[in-house]
């Protein structure tokens, strides 16, 4: 049977005073109130940059030895992880092995929550298998309140097998009651949420936020990037086709070569050229 | 064929100037870049906190009716549609059919873009037929860029139905060359993405932040919250089952019933009455 730890002392479970009264208020009052918080989340995002960078720094070194980077969480963290990697191959046109998210329970989990899915750390050692995880890739575990055993099982093996380890979390290492060693602590301490425990408020804001930042900042250093411009995504529907070509003149723009040329090209209106 | 349209005038793809030189940027300094633009979006949320407001009315208004709410999305936009109303039925002990996110290219594109899946209108009509969308329903449409066809062809056939339309963009209505006859034109402007036309950074994180003002603000209306405490949600974990015991103390100290014990009920620490 698993055991049910009391988990009230956990910063994301605590009451926000702000919001004891918030099942009295008008809509627009609460909607303004949930702005309100959620405009504290980026702050809060900003006290971890020294670890999101060091996070950064070894998803790269991974990458350039053939390595990947594997997202592990349960819940609104597994989703978002999954989301996350979902969008990198056709940003970036990378392989989809390149950035991977598990979640508790698998693939069902994504739509429909999977009773007592992340309850058991052997689940998240069973995934890292499952995806035949190599010490040199990086696994990011995600856990917004701190203890899921899902994400500690498979931090767990990933360390044992020499994976560089990173653990998000929006809970202070302080009182966690779970043993940690990892390569990275990344802690974004949000506070509570206005709706006591939903992490998937304030907690989900930061994760996607610090999700986005190592994936984007990560492809940026493998080169996917010039100027400002996404050079390499797959144009596999018509916004994408449209955008590679605008990436292309873009690029041409800036090359030597076409100086000669660069007078009577650029008037051109490239949609003209399509109809 | 699918007609490609000229974008570049398109809010969402135009060039960030901060970023032109992001290729040439540090690590860090790329993550600080992004946080500096992450920390802009809840303010242009909050411009659009009538328009959230009016959504979230109608919404009350259905499921009050039996009515129902449905996202519309593609990529990005379509999975933040699916992770927002997977969280519901957890959190709030809803059932899967009160909020239900669609994507187009249908639940394989969850993990894996489909491609040319968002091309089509037709399929947005389509999948509203696929799930016996009712006049009493909801029907937001996202799309951050706002041209995307599937969600196009779903609010129009929505609206011909007789449902209430939302849409979501961060597009501005002038010069987006869609007809919308929509009840709520939801617009969030985040400006150009530090990395051109990608939309999952600060389109993304609006479209969260809008979504679960929605939902968390419509269950609060209808009578799930209790103070700040969910008081409905479903214990299927551990974290949960603890969640739910901390919430009934609660609302069990706030009742005079409970006067005359409190005394000797408050200091039992729960956890210990469970080990």
């Amino acid at each position: 049977m698993v055991k049910i730890i009391n988990r009230s002392n956990i910063l994301t479970e605590k009451i926000n005073p702000k919001s004891e009264m918030i099942d009295t208020m008008s809509t627009e009052e609460i909607i303004r109130l949930i702005n309100e918080e959620d405009g504290t989340v980026h702050l809060t995002v900003r006290k971890a940059i020294p670890e999101i960078t060091k996070a950064v720094d070894f998803v790269v070194e991974a990458f350039k030895n053939g390595g990947h980077l594997r997202y592990f969480g349960a819940g609104t963290s597994g989703r978002l992880g999954v989301l996350d990697a979902s969008e990198i191959p056709p940003t970036f046109s990378a392989s989809p092995e390149m950035v991977q998210g598990m979640i508790a329970g698998g693939w069902k989990a994504l739509r429909k929550a999977v009773e007592g899915a992340e309850d058991y750390p052997e689940n998240g050692k069973e995934d890292c298998k499952a995806i035949n995880l190599q010490p040199n890739d990086v696994v990011m575990g995600i856990a917004t309140g701190g203890t899921t055993p899902y994400v500690h099982g498979a931090l767990k093996y990933a360390k044992s097998i020499g994976c560089k380890t990173v653990f998000f979390t929006c809970t202070p290492k302080e009182g966690l009651g779970v043993e940690e060693d990892v390569d990275v602590f990344l802690e974004v301490l949000v506070g509570p949420e206005l709706i006591t425990g939903s992490t998937r408020m304030k907690a989900g804001t930061a994760t996607k936020m610090v999700l986005n930042m190592i994936t984007t900042t990560a492809m940026i250093k493998m080169g996917k990037v010039y100027g400002n411009y996404m050079i390499d995504h797959q144009a596999i529907n018509s916004k994408l086709v449209d955008r590679a070509e605008r990436g292309l003149y873009r690029c041409l723009r800036d090359c030597p070569m076409m100086t000669p040329i660069k007078r009577c090209w650029q008037p051109i209106n490239m949609s003209k050229m399509r109809s």
